[in-house]
C-alpha cells in the first residue's frame, strides 16, 4: 500500500471538524455510573506457566452489567510493591491469549493487567469471556455491527465499559498503586485505551498504537480494509439504515474521548496503514487534549512500529510512571 | 473449480460410515419437546408492496424457547384454500429479506413461508430476527461457530428448532393444509430442510438444494472455502478444542436427519461446489431413508441448477403437494 | 471499494462537457429508418411454465436490419387489457434467461417484455439470439470491441438499434396501449434504456439502474473493472487505434442520448461502484432533458440499490403508466 | 502450480481411449473439398520494416469459405531458392503481430509464413482477419464457444481450414519448394499444428510446443485455466447443453488429428502447465502415428521450454527440412 | 488451504526412500573442520533494553571461515549457573531482531543465545550479520538459490555451519554449562537446529518446530509457496540445470542429518502447512535415529503450533536439560 | 490500473525539483576512475547457434573493479565494417539470456552488444555473470537493496559502472566505429542507459524505453509494485534506516544523470505503468538536458509500446547512428 491520500505534511494539519452527540457526556456518565453499582475487584487465582521471573495469575473482575471479565495478570516474580501498572486491551478479534504470552510489561518491571475482550477471542488468540447480551437485531459477522442499530445496545458500549473496569479493577489490587496506572493498546486495543482516557480522568498515561476507533465514519469511506469494512457491508445490504448506524458509531468514535483526556499521551501512527488510515489517526491526535507525541512510521502499514516502537513505549511508560 | 477429488461414478457410489451421538434421539426429542411448549401461532399483519398477483404478510411464530421469529407468507391473490404450502429457509448469513423478494412459489399457486434465520440477515438479504441467546464463549465471527463448545448452547440448536416450528406455525393456519407441506431450502436452507424432514415424520416432500452442513467435519477437512471455513478457523485457534468442536457438530449433521427421513426428496448437487462439496452432498444423498431423486449440474459451483432448477423443483411439488 | 475520487458533494455538481460528433443525429436517423423499413410486429408463442398468476410468451420481432430479436412476454393472468408496459433490458453478458425468470413486472400487474441481447448470453443468463453480423475486425473477446475500429460496424449500433425496435414491436401488441410504455434496464440494460429514451420521443418513462456506457472515455481512465476494461485492453494491444476506437464510442455515448430524452427518468447510482463509476453516472443524469430524479446508494457497488430500489421503482412505474 | 495429478512416470504411460465421431473423416474431407474449391494462391506485397537481413511480405491467401486470411512471409534477404518452408500458427487471443516481430525462422534460413487467426487479435498481438460468419447462438466471450452448438458453425472449423490453406498456398510460391514444409506453433498454435499434420499427408514435419485442443473435454475437468474454461463457463450457464457442446468438440479434439498424422513429431509439454495441462499433451503425444519425441520440462508453467527449445525445435527443423 | 494430498494415517507410516551424496558425511566433516580452525568464542557486550528480568548481551562468534555472526545472549537476571542453554535459528528471511524481543526462554530460566542469520533480515525481524561470500552465479532474489550450482558455494553450507559454531561458541562461556545445550528453531529455524543435530553428538535436545529444508526435492514438487518456491522458480528459468541444483540440495536436506542425530527430539507439524508440507516434516521425523515425539496441529498452516505449543517445549525443555 | 494520480497534461509539466548529493559527481568520476585502471577489452568467442544472418559472439569485459562481465555481440552476418553499434541492457531480474535471443538490432544492420546483468538472471532470463562482493550488510531479497546502506557498497554502483565499461570494451572492437554507439534499454535497461549517458559524454545517441530507477523516492511513495517495493519493504523491515537508504539511493536516482546527458535521447512512457510511474518517467525527461522526444502510450502498463514502439526505436538510430 503505497502512500495514502494525504501527505504526512497534511496530516500534520489535519484537525478535522467532530460532531458528538448532544448527550454524549450524559450517555456515557450514565453507563459507567450503572455498571459502578458493582463494586470493583480483582478475583486472582494463580497459574502455573513454568516461567521463572514473572508470576501469572488468572484473574476475573466486574465489566459492564457487572459480568465477569476474564483477564491476567503477570507482575515480576518476587518484586516488592506496591508496583506501578499497565492495562492493556487486544486488538480485533483476539481474546487475551495464553497465560505466558504477555512477557513484556513484567519483564519491564510493571505489573500488566491484560483485559480479555468479550465475545472475541475467535480470531487469531484465544478468549474466555462471553459477551452476555443477545445480538440486538441483525448483524454482519464480527462485532462491529453488533447491536449497531441502538446506542444502547451496541457492542462497543459494553466493551468499553468493561475496559474502564479493568482500571477500577486493578486499582483495588494491593500490590498496585492506583496512582500510577497506564492504559495501553495497539489497533482496538489503542482505542479502548483512548475511550479509557476520555472516561478515567486520574491516568498517569495512555499510549495508542495505530488506534482503531478513530474517527469511524470517514474511515468507511477511506478504506476498504477489515474491520471498518463490516460497517460499510452492513450499510451496503442495510441500505436505509445508514444515518442510524452512524449515530449509533458516534457515541464510540474516539475523537470525543480525545477531546476529553488529560493523561500524557503517546500515539503511534503508519502513513501507509490501511486498516487503521493515518488520516484518521492524525484526527483523533490533533483532537486529543492532553500532553501528546507521536511516533510515525513511514512504511509501515498496520503493523505499525513494531518491535521498534517497544523501546519508546518503555522511555514513556519510565516516564510517566 | 475444477472437478473435485472424487469422479461422477465415485460420488455415485459414497456412503460413507456415519457415527451419530448415542443421546442423538433424546437430544432433539428434548429439545423439541421444549420449545413445543409454547403453543404454535402464526401471528399475520398484512404488508402493500404493489403487487396485484400475490398477497404479502408479515409473520411472527414461536421459534426455539418461544423467541418470535419473523417470516413473509406469501400467496396467490384471491387463491381460495386451503392450499399446500412451501416452508422455505435461507441461505448462510442472509435473513428474509424484503417483502417483494419471494414470488416465485406463489406465483405456482403456493401458499409460501419464509423464515428469517436468527442473528444473520446482514451479509447479503437482510433479516429482523435477533439470535436472543448469549454468545457462550468465544467465537469465530459468523455463526458457524457460536457456542460451538456445548450443544445446549449451539447456533443451530436453536436454528433447527426455528424451523420445526415454522412448520408446526404453518399447519395452523386456516388457508394452508397441513397435510401438504414442503420444506424446501439451498445451501444452509437446504440444510435446514434436510434437519426439519428428519424431526417431522409427516411432511409432503423435501427440496434441498446443493445443502450445507452435510458431513461437517469431512468437509472441513476438503475444502477452503466458507463458511464450513469458520469451523477450520476456530479449530486452527483453538488447538486445544478440536474434538470438543466435533463432539457438538455431530448433533447437527445433516447425515443424521437424512438418516431419519422418510418425505420424498428432491436433491440438487453441483460437481464444482467449493462451498458445499458434492462428496459431502452426496454423502446426504446415500443416507437419505426416504424415496429420492438428486440432479446433477456438472460444470457448476455453489450456484448449483440455479434457474435451471426451479422447473425440476415446480414439477416435484406438483407431484408431491 | 471505498468512496471513488469524487465525493457526494462533487458529484451533485458534476456536469462534464459533451462532444457528440456532427453527424451523430442523422448516424442514428439513418440507422433507424432503415430499420424500420421492416414493420414492427411481434410474434408469440405461449409457454409452459407451471405458473398460475402469469403467462409467459415466447417472442421474437425484427430488430436492427430486420433480424430476428427474441424476447419473453411476461403478463398478469387474466388481466384485461391494454396493459401499460414495461420494456427492459439485460445486462452485459447476460441474455433473456429463462422463462419463469421475470415476474417482478408483471406481478405488479404490467405487461413485460424481456428483450434477450443479441451475441451475449454466454456470460451468466442464457441467450437465444445470434449477432448475425460479421466480426469486422479484431475484437478483444467480450461485446464492447466488436467492431469497434467502424461506428457503422460497431456492435452497439446493432444492439440499440434492437432496442429501439422492441418498443416499435411492443406497440403493435393488441394487448398493450402503446402509450403508456417504459423502458428499463439495469448497467447495460440502463444504458439501452437511455439510448432508447433519447431515440423515441413519446415513451411514459425511463427506469436506469447504475447505468452503463455513458462518458465512455472516461469511464476507461477511471477504472479497471470490466466489461470498460476491455476497451482499455483493446487499446492497450490496439496502440495505434485508440483515437479511432473513440470516435466510434462516441456514437453510443449515452450522455448524447441523455441530452435528447424527455420521458421521466428515474436514475440510481452506487457510490462505491467500480464498474459503472458514480462519476460517470452523475455525467449522464446531469445532461438528461427531461424530468428526472435520482437514487443515491452511498456504500453500495455494482449492485446498487438491489432489492431496497424495487419499491421506488414500482412508485415510479405507477406514476408514470 | 505444483506438480499436477499425474507424476512423470504415469505420464509417460498414458494413453486414453479416445472415442471419434463416426462421421469424423467424411466431416473433414467434407470441410477441406469445399474450402479447396477457390485454387490456393498467396498474393504478396513488400513491407517496409527497416531491416537489413530479411525481407517482410504482407500476404493474403483464401481459407475457409474463400476468406481473405493475412499473414506475414519472412525471408533471408537475397537468399536464392527454392527455399525450405515454416508455416506457423499463432497462440489463442493474437494475431499474426506486426512485421517486424518474426525473425527467427527466417534468420535460420527459412521461408516462414505467419498465419493470422481469423477474430481474434485483440488479446495481446495485433490481427487484422476478420471471422466473416455469424455467431450462431449465444457464446461465452472468446472464441472457444463460438458456434459450438453446431459442428458445421463452430469456429475452429473454420479456423482449422484456415490451417491447412495456408499450407496449400505457401506451396504455390514460387520461391517455396512445396516438398519441404513444416508446420509449427505453440499452445492454440501447437493445436492448429496437429490438427493440419492429421488433415495434410504429406507434410515435412511438425512442432507442437505445449499444444492446446488436445484431449478436451478431460482438460475442462482438470484445468480451471483459460482458455479450456471458457468452455467450462459456457456449460455453467448452458446447463442444459453440457453434451451438445461436448459432441461438437469431438470434432476438433487434437487426439483424433494426432492418429492420424504421419510426418515426424516434436512435442514439448511443462509438467506445471494449468492451461494446457500435462495429462492433455501426454495424451495426444500417445495417440501420434508417426515418428515422435517430446520434450519435457518439469519446473515450467504454459512457458513450456521457451528460449531454451530453440535450439531444439532448429536442430528438428534442420533434419527434416 | 484444507488437509492437504495425504491424511494424517498416511502421514504417521510415510518414510520415503532417502539417497544421500556419496561423499556426504566428508563434505560435512571438512566444511566443519576448516572453520574449527578458527578457535571459538563469544563475544558479549551488555545492552541497555529497559528490562529488568533479564540480560540482553550484544553477542559475537567465529562462524563459517571464522566471518563474525551476532547473535543476543538473553539470560535471567541475577541467575547463578553455569545454566542450561538454548541455541536458537530463525525464520527465513528473518535475523536476529531487537534486543528485547527474546524474552521467553530467559524468562523460563535459560541462557538463551539467538543466532542472526547471515544475509538475511530483510523480510521481516531485522539482521545485522553480512553473507561474506560472492554470489557464485546466477540466483534467484533470495537465499535459497544463492550459489545453488555448487555445493562449495551453496549458501547453506555456511549457514549451516554458522548454527554449529553458534553452539560452539555458546559452550565457551563461564555462565553457561556446556552439557546442557538444546538447539531449537521454527520453520527454517527448525531445519538449522535437525542440521546441528545431525553434526554435532552431544546436544542434550532438539526442537523443531514445523521444520524447513527437509525432503526438499519433494517438497519443490507439491508446494507452490516459498521459500520452497524459490529453487522451483529458479529451475523454472535455467531449465538446464535442474539436476545440477538437486545435487547440490541434496548436501542440505533434512533427512540425512535426521538420519545421524542421536539426541531427543521434539518435533511438530501442521497439517494445513503449505510453506513446510506435513509429507516432508513426516519424511524427516520417520528418519530421526534418536528418541522423538511430534506434535500433530490439524487445522493449521505454517503458524503450527503458536502458542499453544509453548506448554509443550518448556515441559521438553525441563526434561532434557 | 487505470490512469495514475496525474492526468497526462498535469504530466506534461511535471519537472519537480532535484537535488542531488553535493559529491555525486566526485563520487562517480571516482568509481569511473577506478574501474578504468583495468584498460577496456572485449574478448569473444564465436558460438554456434544455427542461425544464417547473423553472428553471434560471447563476450567478456572487464566491469567493476576489472571483475569479467559476460555479454553476447550479435552483428550481420557478412557485414562489412566498421559498425554503428548498439549496446544494451536488461530489464531487473533478468541477464543475457540465451545466444540467440537478439536478433532485432543486428537483422537491423547494427553491431549489438547485450549486456549481461551481475547477480541477476535467476528472474526471467538467464544470465552467467556472479556480482563479485559481499552483501554488506542485511538486504531484502532482490538487488535493489543489497548494500544500500552505504553508496560505496551499493549494487547499483557496480552495475552502473558495468555498463559505462560495456561502451568502453565495444569502441575497442575493430568491427565498430566508436564514434557510433547507441546505448537502450527498457525498465532496469534504461535506467541504465540513461545513467550511461549522464557519464559517457559522447555517446550518438539514447534510448530509454518506461525507464526504471528515476525519482525513486517518489516512486517508493506511489507505487505497490516491484522493484520499487522492494525498497519499501526494506524500509517497513528497518525503521530506523530509511534516510540512509535514500541518502544511499540519491547517488544512482536518474535525475541526475538525466540532467548531465547530452546526447539526443528517445524515452518512452506508459500512462498505465505502475512499475515505472509515468511521473517518475516525465520527471527524468524534464530534467533530461539534451534533444529529446517521449513516445506516450496512454493504455498500456510495463509493456509500454511493446512491438509498436520498434519501428521508432528502429528510426531513431537510423537517424543518429
Amino acid at each position: 500500500m503505497a502512500f495514502l491520500s494525504m501527505n504526512l505534511s497534511e496530516l500534520r494539519e489535519h484537525r478535522p471538524a467532530r460532531t458528538e452527540p448532544d448527550d454524549f457526556a450524559a450517555f456515557w456518565a450514565g453507563t459507567l455510573a450503572e455498571a459502578r453499582a458493582v463494586p470493583a475487584r480483582l478475583d486472582t487465582v494463580a497459574v502455573e506457566t513454568g516461567l521463572a521471573t514473572v508470576t501469572v495469575e488468572d484473574v476475573t473482575f466486574p465489566g459492564y452489567a457487572g459480568q465477569p471479565i476474564k483477564g491476567w495478570l503477570v507482575r515480576p516474580r518476587g518484586a516488592g510493591g506496591p508496583l506501578p501498572a499497565v492495562v492493556s486491551y487486544v486488538g480485533y478479534g483476539g481474546g487475551r491469549g495464553l497465560a505466558h504470552e504477555h512477557l513484556l510489561w513484567a519483564s519491564a518491571g510493571y505489573a500488566h493487567l491484560v483485559m480479555d475482550t468479550r465475545g472475541q477471542g475467535g480470531g487469531w488468540a484465544v478468549g474466555d469471556t462471553s459477551d452476555e447480551a443477545p445480538s440486538a437485531g441483525p448483524a454482519h459477522p464480527g462485532s462491529m455491527t453488533r447491536g449497531v442499530l441502538d446506542p444502547a445496545a451496541y457492542y462497543y458500549r459494553r466493551l468499553y465499559t468493561d475496559a474502564v473496569r479493568a482500571v477500577d479493577a486493578v486499582r483495588t489490587h494491593p500490590g498496585i498503586d492506583p496512582e500510577r496506572v497506564l492504559v495501553a493498546g495497539s489497533s482496538q486495543g489503542g482505542g479502548l485505551a483512548l475511550a479509557v482516557a476520555g472516561l478515567v480522568p486520574d491516568l498517569a498515561g495512555v499510549v495508542a498504537e495505530v488506534p482503531f476507533l478513530q474517527h469511524i465514519r470517514r474511515a468507511t469511506e477511506i478504506t476498504d480494509a477489515f474491520p471498518y469494512k463490516e460497517v460499510a457491508d452492513f450499510c451496503k445490504v442495510h441500505r436505509d439504515k445508514v444515518e442510524t448506524v452512524f449515530a449509533t458509531l458516534a457515541y464510540v468514535d474516539g475523537l470525543h474521548f480525545a477531546a476529553r483526556a488529560t493523561a500524557p499521551a503517546l500515539y503511534s501512527v503508519a502513513l501507509m496503514d490501511e486498516v487503521c488510515p493515518p488520516e484518521t489517526v492524525f484526527a483523533s491526535y490533533h483532537h486529543y487534549r492532553g500532553p501528546k507525541e507521536i511516533a510515525v512510521y513511514p512504511y509501515n502499514g498496520h503493523e505499525g512500529g513494531g518491535a521498534h516502537h517497544v523501546p519508546a513505549m518503555l522511555a514513556f511508560a519510565a516516564k510517566v510512571l
